[in-house]
Order: C-alpha cells, then structure tokens, then sequence
C-alpha cells in the first residue's frame, strides 16, 4: 500500500533542493511505467536530480523502484557460484569475450548480459554478432542450460529487467539528461541486480575514450554503485582503469574478436591480456574463489575451450573465417620518433565513422569495420611505417575517419623519455 | 537565416550554467512551436532555466522569439494614445472593470485583452461574462471600431498572439517549472508587448494572496518585466501594491461587478478607488497625458458613461441585474474588538471552493458564487454581528469554504493599536 503521490509535488519537492520520500519514488517510478506521469514530468524531474542530486538513501530508493517494476532472475539453482561484470564503455574494451570464458574455466559461472554500442564505444553482442550463426537471444531456460553445462553466456538482456530503466533511459538519451551519477548509477545497478548476479565487477573507465572524463567523477560514480551493489546484497567490487589510450591494438566488431582469441591463445596485446586476469580475479574473489590463478588458466588453454563451447552453445561457428572489410587505407607515421600519446576518443570516433558503430539505434553495423593501430604509447615509429590502417566497406567514409583521427596522437623525438599511464587506477569496494 | 541547432546541445548549455545565443533561443522556441522539439525535451529545458536562470538579455531574446512566433497587434491607426493594464494576479482584484472606462474618458485608448481565472485569483473575463448578453471574443476590425468609438476595449486576446507561450504555459503547468521569474515575465511580456500597446502598467502583487510572496522575488519579477518593457519600446512602469488582505469587499464575479460599479459611482470601498485611480493616473503618464486628473474625471460620471458604453458595445446590458447566488451563509464574528487582520489567500480559496472558479480549465464558473466581507483590517466588529457572507448555488461547499477561512482573521481586543499596511509599496519605472 503506497500514498498517493502527484507528479508536480514530486517534482517541487526535488527543483526545491528537498530529499524524495520513499514514497514519492515508489509511486513516481511505477505510474511513470504505468504511463501516469508523462514523458515531460519525468523530463522535468531528472533535470531536476541531475541538478540538485540524490542521497545514498534516494539512489538506493531510486533502484529498487526500478527493479520493482519488472521481473528478477535468481541463479540459486545453480551448482556454482555466478559473477558479472560491467563496464562503462571504452574504446577498444573487448574484455568482455576473454574474461567470460576464462572466469567460468576457472569455476565460477558468468551470466553476462550485454548490449548493443551507440556512439563511439562499441558494444559486446555486436563484436559477438560478427561471428557467423551467433545468436544474442536466448531463453531463460536455454540460458541456465548453458551457464550449467558451459559455464558462461554472453547474451541480450530480456525486456522483462527493470522496464522503468528501459523507459527513463530512451528519455534521458533525448533530453540532455545523461550525466547524472545518481541516474547512471541506477539505471546499471537496476539491470545488475534484477539480474541476479551473486557477483558483480565493475570496470569504470576513466578519460577522454570515457564517459567519466575525470578521476574525481569516477570514483563517485563507482562508489555509488558499490554501495548500491552492496546494500542489495551483491558482492560489488570497482577498478577504476585508464581510457584515455584505447585497449589494445583494435577497436571494431571483427577486429576486437580476433584479438580477443588471441588472449585466449596466451598471446594478443599485453594491456587486454592484464585487465582480463585482473578483473577475473576479483570476480573470482567475489563469488568466493580464492584459490584458482587465472593467469595460470588462461596459459593452460582451457579458457579458449570454454570460450569455444560457449560460442557453439549459441550457434556460432568459432572456426568460421569472420568477416573482412571491403576497403582498407593505410595511415603512415608522419615523423619518425617515440609515440607518446594515441587518443582514446580520436579513435573511437575514426571506428565508429567507418561504420563500426550506429549513430540510430536502428542502424546496422559493419563488422570488418574498424582501425587497427600499428604501435601503442612508448613503441618507437619510423617515418612513412604504417600507423593506423582504417577498414571499411564504403570507402566514402575515410575522409571522415582520417578527420577524427587528426591531432589524436603525438610522435616525441626519438629518445624522448615516455613514463606510460597506469592501466588500473584504483579499486573501490 | 537561424544556424541549425539541436535540443541536447540547446538543453546542456544552460544545464551546465552557460548562456543560451541568440541564436539557440530562435531556434528552440520556433522548433517548439513546430513541434521538432519535443514536449519533453522543453520541460527538461524549463528546470535547467528554472534552476540556472537567465540573463537580461536571454530573457529579452526569449520574449522576442515568442512575439516572433505569431502575429502582432498595431494601434498606430488611432487617434488616440494606447495604455495597458496587467495583474499578476489576486483576490477581489476587479480593478481591470473601472480602470479600463476611466483611463478612456480621460482621452487614453485601453486595449485590454484579459483572461479567465484558474485556481484562487478571479479571471476578468469570468467577472464580465455574469453581465447578460456580454462577449468576450471581438474580432481584430470589431475591437479597433470600438476603440476609436468607445475607448476602452476588455476582451480575450486571439490565438495568434505569441502561440509559443500558450503552449509553453500550458507545459510548464503540468512540469512544475511555473515558478520562474524569467519564464513569468517572458510569458507575460511577450503577449503584452505583441499586442501592440504604447504603454504599460504592471501591477505586481505581493503577499499571502499573490503569486509572489516576498517583497524581493516582486520587486525581482517586475524590474524584469520593465526592463523588458522598455527594450521593447513600450513604456512600462510598475506598482507594487499589497495582496496580503483582498481588496475591496468582495471576492466572485458579479459581486465584483457590482462593487466596480460602486467605484465608478464615485463609492465603492476606499482601497479600490485609491488603487484604481493610482494605476489610471500611470496610464496617463505613459501614454504622455499628464494634464487630466483621473480622480476628477471619477468623480465627474464621464468614467460611468464610458463602461456603460463599453459593456453595451460588446453585447451586454448595463442595467440588467446580474446574477444572484441561490443560498447564502453567514459566518459572525465571535468576539468583539478590531479586525487585524484579513489573509487574501483564504479568502481567495473560500471564493474558489463557493464556485466563482474553476478546478481545470474547462470547468464552468457560477458566476453569483463569492464572499463579501463585512470588515476590513481596522474595522471594529462586534460578536453575533456578520463578518462574512458566502454565496454559492449549490450548499453542499459552505463546509470547505468555512475550512479555508478558519484561522484566516484576526480579532484583538476593542482599542488594540493596528496599523494598516501600505497598499502601494513600491514603484519601479
């Protein structure tokens, strides 16, 4: 039995500096839902909390209200232990398709579900889709099948989870409304939760290829999630790592799954191949493994067994050649001398111009296409070498791509010391 | 030729505390009035302006832009100077009824387009409806001929005077993104200065009964709308008068128009012929008249003949009898001694609970509905002897009526000192 409630109090008493009853979200997340209070009342009221803010006690409210409004999964019937993890989006962050695998070889079960990328950070099921017969969607029951018999799933969420955060989020994308700790923080953790993860990693990516631009947002932000993870009862852990240089060599569809199995294989770029086992080990370490060294896992092959099984499990052929962009172009360093520094955003965006990702969610994407960089921070360049090399099927598109990539990096004369930026910057728990 | 702009970059510029261009607000109020922006995207715009302000001149280019959205009025075809009246607004204010034929018969056209009342204030137009046959619609050749005729024209302003507001208001209104001096003063002024007016007299309210009720947020909200005023080219001026006590002794529609009548006979309760004749007086001043004394012409009839002429012009009978409510209520005064005070805002809810306003927009008023009261603050009142009278057709709202008016007077022993509050507290030109 909650109070009746209406919009224009709710609204007035968050534009007026005060703090939301528990009441007051209840009953304005589920007639928002319900279609009761409008679009434009619940524009009006998150500009008002991403103005004037929500208290831990508000936040925690807010997500409950959301998971409240539609189903929750339960993963107790499972014979192992579940953990997830979620990241705020980065270029090049491909993490997702080792860690999955590797983290259930090393017995923990890992229910990861994912979305699609829109703008510059691309997103897991459109690197998985580039894998030929690979399906995102699956069952409740076809999922707690595979997450017994292989160990990991990586697939789309169901409509079922958090519908409030589905609805708010569709709106806050059109109203400027984006950028408020409180509102990201619930709309995550909502889904997380609902999901029912016992679990649960985050990997909130700091700077410019980043959606937190700056260190200070971002430990705000993770500690809100933790503390939002942890009230709900999730054992809810926060790196805080480097996006101001993109992960990796790649970033695009096609291209990260290639370098991703070369993880698997006990090779691929060291910086991918340290996240993966640092943040396996503190999912291991949140569903109680202590004992198990994924590094060793990951030597001894058995992650790209279970990386295998699981892309089989849903349809995908992992032996299948992928697809190639139609068109390559080849960017050559200007200058010889040591690069000391590859923007994160400038490459993210060249990406997703090529035609990585969507600008609509409508949109299709290209899956060969992407950028590849030749050398990362620190590595010596020679003069007229291949720095980049650009992949697309519309050739149209290079111009665009070139634009982004402008002033994205510097070449230091050679000799010039380079002190490189740490990868992971704090861990919040 | 307007840059193209878009919602989210016109809505993050103000959210995060920058100034919108001259060219943002073109574009998003012509977007809004096309329907490309959406309803939602201008409510989150509303908070972020409600919470971040604007300045003088965002204010100013607001208003122009909702001007530029509709049509405009010209007078420059009369013969005479042109002088405007607006309220923002309280109870038992019917000065509009006998300031409108007195600024008139002192050789000043007043073009008054007027509104219909929502919540605790009265509209004018409902006040001059319970005249039989009275219209409030002219045509724009049928308000002209009678300006030249008469003088004096109240009536309801057509949809084509800045239609970006209409909308607006009716948005803000559901948003709870009401209460903002720059959006107040852009909505008023727009329609005030695109109707075309020489000259122009605010009276703003303050106190329990009025909108505004600080002394500080009215004086802010009118040296807004002077400034706006005078960039404009109109000549405005405003008074700021105490709506702590109603005025007159009456609240309701016909038993405002009775009491206006009063005034115009040359009786009527002292604080409405003092207020009408200081606002006639500004008038005058503005529209470049400043050898008339309105206070005589009061007295003269000549201000009696022209609303005569005024309501017969526009349908309605000056000596028909107007309506009377079918049940009345007599509240006594329980103690003898002084009234002290008299708080408009319960006096105001009282009126609207008895049926003399309305709940939502397309609600009927009664139009013998209201309260008269028998004392004003100063006045000696004896026990038993009537402090109210409540006039409703239909009985079954005398209780929540009483409700509103408890507590809302004072009665301190017979020869407490009282000191009555300035009607006109302030005068920003």
């Amino acid at each position: 039995m909650t109070a009746a409630h209406d919009a224009i109090e709710v609204i007035h008493t968050k534009r007026d500096g005060g703090e939301l009853s528990d009441s007051q979200i209840d009953w304005v997340i589920r007639s928002y839902t319900d279609g009761v209070v409008a679009e434009e009342q619940m524009a009006a009221l998150n500009m008002a909390i991403l103005l004037r803010g929500m208290n831990r006690r508000e936040i925690a409210r807010w997500t409950a209200a959301m998971i409240a409004s539609g189903s929750r999964m339960s993963f107790d019937s499972l014979s192992r232990p579940t953990a997830d993890k979620h990241s705020t989006g980065g270029v090049g962050d491909k993490i997702t398709l080792p860690l999955a695998p590797l983290v259930a070889a090393c017995g923990v079960a890992v229910p990861q579900l994912s979305g699609r990328g829109l703008g510059h950070t691309g997103g897991t099921l459109d690197k998985l889709e580039s894998i030929p017969g690979w399906q995102a969607s699956l069952s409740n029951d076809a999922m707690m099948a595979q997450l017994e018999s292989v160990g990991a799933v990586i697939c789309a969420a169901g409509a079922g989870l958090a519908p409030a955060d589905r609805k708010l989020y569709a709106l806050r994308d059109v109203t400027g409304t984006v950028e408020s700790i409180p509102l990201i923080a619930s709309s995550i953790m909502s889904k997380k939760i609902a999901e029912g993860t016992g679990a649960l990693v985050l990997d909130v990516k700091v700077g410019s290829g980043a959606f937190m631009k700056s260190l200070g947002d971002a430990r705000e932000l993770a500690r809100t999630m933790v503390d939002l993870g942890t009230d709900a009862g999730v054992h809810t852990v926060a790196l805080l790592t480097d996006m101001s240089t993109p992960l990796g060599r790649t970033a695009g569809n096609a291209l990260e799954v290639v370098e991703s199995v070369e993880v698997l294989a006990g090779g691929g770029p060291a910086d991918v191949a340290e996240l993966t086992v640092a943040l396996a080990r503190e999912m291991l370490l949140g569903a109680g493994v202590s004992d198990v060294d994924p590094a060793a896992v990951l030597a001894s092959g058995r992650a790209m067994d279970t990386w295998r099984a699981m892309i089989a499990a849903q349809g995908g052929d992992p032996d299948a050649p992928l697809p190639v962009a139609r068109e390559t172009h080849v960017v050559a360093a200007p200058v010889s001398g040591v690069l000391t520094r590859l923007d994160a955003l400038a490459v993210g965006l060249a990406a997703w111009r090529l035609g990585a990702g969507r600008e609509r969610k409508e949109d299709p994407v290209q899956y060969g296409a992407g950028v590849v960089w030749h050398a990362r921070p620190g590595d010596a360049v020679a003069a007229g070498e291949p720095l980049f090399t650009l992949h697309t099927d519309t050739p149209e598109r290079f111009a665009r791509a070139l634009d982004a990539l402008r002033g994205g990096y510097d070449i230091a004369p050679a000799g010039s010391t380079f002190e490189a930026p740490e990868l992971i910057l704090d861990r919040i728990s």
